[in-house]
């Protein structure tokens, strides 16, 4: 079997010697973009079951077959970390899912906030965004994108136990008050305020909340963009899988 | 006067009562493209001493003044900390300049290594964005963009006392190295490698120099870009101005 480093998450579960059948798009992208053919090895992973190598068996332009000869990788699922965020300009929503699913979040909610625009996401689009990244890291689990909510929806009905960490630019340059030695076996959550801040009356609420964590990410004010990647690199040092 | 929320680094030294002469393009963005006149005021920094708040005194087409009132801030420098990355993809490669800046590099060097394709990067465009994100995140400094040198070389020259963090992508997964107690004030720098990962080669020579530390960043392989906010986000809260 010839060179395998293409990676491909396939909606199909994975086990020694299944026959996997490639959807349109995988079958364009393997064999018209990327001229694999029969024989070559492709690693598939479908976030469950860890990554396999698989033989391609049959290359057509509108599908194809993979057989699936051995484990590569065993299954490494993410810690319960969600990120939760208020959706801005699409270069930069889509950019912050990428990073996401590349910094090892479980799951990604878009959220409104009193000062976010955006009305409308396109879940599947960012879904998409969320598979390439798991295909380039070398992950094996592809977070879900969570249709958009109300921020104050999803405080309602905050699960029993979860932790929020909230990254509130107002409180730039104050000390990170992340509680890494008290909380870390709990599920959290990481909530990135929107671009123009959150309200008053947004703050005020967060910070009376008894399961959020208010932290500083430094003098500066970080872009939605840049937030989301340094509180999860934080987190992920002092209560996740970097550790 | 008005309103000062616009954010305007200038070229010129500033100081209680001085008259700023505009640039061309600062007054086609002010008058032109943010419709302000003369009576409204606008924050300036020259990167030195702090920021400023001023008001239009003349407004044209192609050019216009500004009159120093008092200061808004003190100049605060951002850590002796010098991101150093191969520049990729130019939409990523701009990012990674927009996001030193907001993270609080003091420096952006540019390196060729062994698996880098880019032969030229333009300093100009670049420093504009180092600019642009400096005007964005509120601080008072513009990290300077260097000219593109080779990694070698820049090993080769190398100062005396300065610490290196470099994320090498071969130990994803491994523990974290950072030694933040015994080099707390030193001047340091950040290594990202390319999109490939260092070549055999220079991660010999990287993990034997004795003021390398070799920094793992979770068991994902993360994107250049990723990566570099990911290790700005550790050293920082580690070693630099988020403690």
């Amino acid at each position: 079997m010839k060179d395998a480093k293409i990676r491909l998450y396939v909606e199909h579960a994975l086990g020694a010697g299944q026959s996997v059948p490639l959807t349109r798009e995988a079958a364009h992208y393997l064999f018209g973009v990327m001229r694999r053919s029969v024989g070559d090895g492709v690693l598939l992973f479908d976030g469950q079951n860890g990554e396999w190598l698989a033989e391609v068996t049959e290359a057509g332009k509108r599908g194809g077959m993979l057989q699936v000869a051995s484990q590569t990788k065993p299954q490494q699922m993410p810690p319960d970390l969600w990120l939760v965020f208020a959706p801005i300009k699409k270069a930069r929503t889509d950019f912050i899912v990428e990073k996401a699913a590349e910094m090892g979040a479980a799951k990604i909610m878009p959220v409104q906030t009193d000062h976010t625009n955006s009305e409308r996401i396109r879940v599947d689009r960012l879904q998409a965004h969320a598979v390439e990244a798991a295909e380039q890291c070398g992950g094996t689990y592809v977070p879900e994108v969570a249709e958009l909510t109300k921020l104050g929806a999803l405080l309602d009905h905050w699960p029993e136990g979860r932790q929020l960490m909230f990254c509130d630019e107002a409180m730039a340059g104050q000390a990170n008050a992340l509680a890494a030695q008290t909380h870390a076996a709990a599920p959290w959550a990481i909530l990135i305020g929107p671009e123009g801040g959150f309200s008053e009356a947004e703050r005020k609420r967060l910070h009376a909340l008894p399961f959020a964590h208010p932290v500083s990410l430094g003098p500066r004010i970080l872009r939605a963009d840049t937030a989301a990647v340094a509180a999860m690199a934080l987190w992920q040092k002092a209560l996740g899988d970097w550790g």
